[in-house]
């Protein structure tokens, strides 16, 4: 790599760290709360790559820039990198060092690294200074030369508050006053007075709060502080009309503006307490010149176990979208291909990428109490496939040809629930090396779906059942097998989990209970010519109480046939076959009844078809 | 529980308390090694509860006392603390909680905490001070008075310190000076100048020395430290003749007597570090107070990956335990039931559970290599294979009836190697819900053995194989799937383990690489009723690379058939099946070279019959 093959954004933050005597630069994908999706105003570290993939941290020296990025992103971070002059850091191969370690490789005494401290996690910071603390090197969180770049680009989205709203109670079963107790409960338990929150899911799920301010994450910029009998929430003051400011109040809680969170944090006299994971460095510092310092997150839990409101909302949202979807693979199954093989419908279009995504979401557009989708939606035929958070974009957009999958990540934001869906369809014929690897990821999909474990199983226990098939074949995917979501939030919430520790080391503790929502999303990726997914969301149950111990198994909440035209029987064994034919009735017997529209008929009858049962 | 019916050897534990004025004590069950097996002088905690399981954990208050034990031994400890006045608490179960926060609910301010620190692991000792921190609490670590009652009672054995011999490199592989070398090479890599290892079986393997001083596990009293140039061994000089001396001189070992450590540790003039998991607290002490501290172990996972000559002898060593196993199997299938429906031997004699351990431990004798039992063997009728732990005694020694199962768990140490198997056998008629049970937990053994998986996977990732079967019973056994195996030293070596966080918080962390060897022991236990376990070990083996990951799996060493009769057959699948098929033939391919005697024709006809295929 030459220094001068660098592309211009990056040369010029290099120009702004000579003026400023850095000699480390350090960018992450984060807002002050520590998101994994932002509003654009945060979006630095894709403005100064060109990246555009959702994690990625970048480190720039003087003469030199390294995107780290995970298993997810290498293919696309490969393709969006070339003529960058960035290289690539693969987060977790062999041989490459995490960001602190290759700090503390590469910095020399005397030398000065720097970033924005409020974009970076405090136990980040953490472990950057520890891997440093050997060597005489100045750290400098205040500064934001990446900002600077970016606005100076003339092209930096403002930083937007929209509107605030109510989250009703008839969605959310339990009032923000019951909340806040339980977590005054939590907060007596372990001997803390104050306690700030800076997660902005967490503060729209305890306050009964959602906004708009993140695209597709129904979050709004904001903090909150609960110490003793008082209850702050900094939040843009014209965000919050005036009849929810009264219902506010009228729970006890103070509004302060946004801006002003960091002077008051300076000044809270006693000693309070944040989740280091999830608060930035700047607040966390605050939090130990207070006295207090770390505590794991008290709401985290409380948040992933979901009421039985909120369950009956999430099932409801996931019984709208299959309805949707439905309809949508009816009229794309009555698809045609042109001469050129390439898919149209039936005005004769050819279908594209963005098309078919458009498509669906307009089916979901009609359904009472939809409100956007839940993350980029990811269409994407053939090749495309394989880059596992691919985004098709009016110059990648691809037509839609035959003899290969289509794969299609999408989920929805219903006002009841979140949903998060991936279906890979054969189009044409497909080899049977191809339907073998379809069979592989659905019998990994079926059996974790059918998987019973006990109480006090971890993600990390499960995550094998998935990947079991894939690994008999000699293939594997570098991904998690299955994330925490939201309730009419953030399609992904920690700390639910189902993955182990050999592509990152999250935390996968977190024992799945009752209530816990989880994605089952096995794959397998073959770079330059296909991809496959399948994913569902699931419903963690109970199952039944023995001498032995306390059962729990999976419901599933998302309802949409899997594609039989993509399955090798012969690999299925008989048991795996009944796994997928009970799956196939649940979701014929669930929908039927939503589809008794006349207008409804031909869905109903491809509905049918799609959920015989096979032997 | 009432204070007056608490066993004597409490109460006068209780008067030295009242003497010393201490408030609690704690009595852990170790040496001063961290060893799980100890001298028989080390068995304080045994004399003082009367609990002879090999793990469990006391405190003593002024007018209680409570002993601490797994899921292993809650049935035999129940048993044995009747009428003890000594309640049990058993670890892992809900509402239990562990020591440091029994501690921390129940001391009050100005009360005081005692034991005797050589014997308390220096993490737990760092758990208890954590949680006790925000109370006025006295902790006196250099009081033993568990050892002064042992002592006053005349029936303390003496600690006998037993010769201490040569471990050829014809065994094990590689020469202490490499070893050293290796150690050292870690060392540098972390900055460390001095290092203090205290585990026996660390030692063992590093200095390749085997003793006697603990029954079963071949390791000798001893401290070493290796500091810059100068290793230094502190062993009872008594035990080590001349020969050996000047052979340990010339590779640069200089000796000095076991009692002289504590002083020269306090003495040593440079930071020195050691393992906080396994050394004791005092021995931590002085860490701290060198400027050192906690390291973990450099040896643990360079030891639990074996060499080429050291698998060869294991896989030498299993083989003739197999050998004798098998010839025991075929003595045992002759047996005849008398008119009271006991097993009688071809002399008409009435087998006893410690009679048939006796026979089998005759044949191993027989075997070339063979030194001892690699641990007191469990041989178990009926409900005593519900006491997962359970060690015949004159007392309890039952005889063998039918219509139940038989378990035994035993193994061997061969100079080449440490054998550990289980092997249950229904003899007469067993119900078919005992069948069912029997087949769930062989599912579970075969598919944990067949499976395949990725490097960097972790026996927590693993453990749900074996339990799977059973689970969709709704039964569940309440311990490890597995721990790691030395080579001619301790039948349970960590960090290997396949386990999972439900019973206990051990560490299970430590990836599974080739030349690992790991058991595979799903069981079930039907309290009052019968017990069903099925163990063999395993060596972890590469398999293949592809371009999506390296893919490792396990080749079995334990080669004795398992009990077709207690199988159903219709429960198993045709996969299953052959998985039984593939393990029965190669276990008979690779005995029958070894059973071309004459006197073995009887033998080999039973081989055959036991592995003959099945559909």
């Amino acid at each position: 790599m030459e220094a001068d093959s660098l592309r211009n954004e990056i040369v010029k933050l290099q120009e702004l760290m000579k003026q400023e005597n850095i000699d480390y630069y350090y960018v992450v994908t984060s807002d002050y709360h520590g998101s994994e999706y932002t509003a654009p105003y945060f979006s630095v570290r894709e403005y100064l790559s060109g990246f555009t993939g959702s994690a990625g941290s970048l480190i720039i020296t003087r003469d030199e820039c390294y995107l780290w990025t995970d298993g997810r992103y290498y293919v696309q971070a490969k393709d969006e990198l070339e003529g960058s002059g960035i290289a690539l850091m693969k987060m977790g191969e062999k041989g490459v060092p995490n960001i602190p370690d290759f700090l503390a490789e590469n910095m020399n005494d005397g030398e000065t690294l720097a970033f924005d401290g409020r974009t970076v996690a405090a136990d980040i910071c953490i472990r950057i200074n520890d891997k440093l603390k050997g060597k005489d090197v100045k750290i400098i969180k205040d500064i934001d030369l990446g900002g600077r770049v970016y606005d100076e680009s003339g092209v930096r989205p403002e930083l937007k508050f929209s509107e605030v709203n109510d989250y009703p109670i008839t969605y959310a079963g339990v009032s923000r006053g019951d909340k806040i107790a339980a977590v005054r409960a939590k907060m007596d338990e372990d001997g803390i007075v104050c306690y700030v929150i800076t997660s902005l899911d967490e503060i729209a799920w305890l306050f009964n709060l959602r906004g708009h301010d993140v695209p597709m994450n129904p979050v709004f910029m904001s903090y909150a502080v609960i110490c003793g009998d008082k209850v702050s929430l900094y939040v843009n003051l014209d965000s919050v009309d005036d009849e929810l400011k009264a219902a506010l109040k009228n729970d006890g809680i103070d509004l302060y503006d946004y801006s002003s969170f960091y002077e008051d944090l300076k000044n809270i006299d006693a000693p309070f307490y944040l989740d280091k994971s999830k608060a930035n460095s700047v607040a966390f510092d605050y939090a130990k010149a207070s006295g207090g310092g770390h505590i794991r997150s008290l709401i985290a839990l409380m948040k992933a176990v979901k009421n039985d409101t909120e369950l009956e909302g999430i099932r409801d949202a996931h019984i709208k979208d299959a309805v949707a979807y439905v309809r949508f693979l009816t009229w794309f199954n009555e698809r045609e291909t042109d001469r050129f093989d390439r898919l149209v419908d039936d005005e004769g279009n050819v279908l594209t990428e963005i098309g078919l995504s458009d498509r669906l979401e307009a089916e979901r557009k009609k359904m009472e109490g939809y409100v956007e989708p839940s993350f980029d939606p990811i269409s994407a035929i053939g090749e495309h496939g394989a880059i596992i958070h691919y985004s098709a974009d009016e110059e990648s957009d691809a037509e839609i040809n035959t003899d290969t999958f289509l794969l299609m990540d999408t989920g929805s934001q219903f006002m009841s629930g979140t949903t998060d869906i991936t279906r890979t369809t054969a189009l044409g014929d497909v080899t049977p090396k191809m339907k073998e690897l379809y069979t592989a990821v659905l019998k990994g999909n079926l059996r974790l779906m059918n998987t019973r474990f006990t109480k006090g199983s971890r993600g990390e226990n499960l995550d094998i059942v998935a990947r079991t098939p894939l690994w008999e074949l000699g293939y594997d995917f570098k991904h998690g097998t299955g994330h925490g979501v939201g309730c009419y939030l953030n399609v992904h919430e920690s700390p639910v989990a189902i993955r182990n520790k050999i592509f990152d080391d999250r935390d996968n503790s977190c024992e799945l209970s009752p209530g816990m929502i989880v994605s089952n999303e096995p794959g397998v990726y073959i770079e330059g010519e296909f991809g496959i997914r399948l994913e569902n969301l699931l419903e963690v149950v109970h199952l039944e109480s023995t001498d032995y111990a306390e059962f729990y198994g999976f419901r599933p909440l998302t309802l949409v046939p899997f594609d039989k035209n993509s399955i090798l029987f012969e690999q299925m064994s008989t048991e795996e076959k009944e796994m997928l034919n009970d799956y196939h009735i649940l979701v014929y017997n669930t929908l039927k009844d939503y589809l008794e529209d006349e207008t409804d008929e031909d869905v109903l009858d491809f509905l049918f078809d799609a959920t015989r049962p096979v032997r």
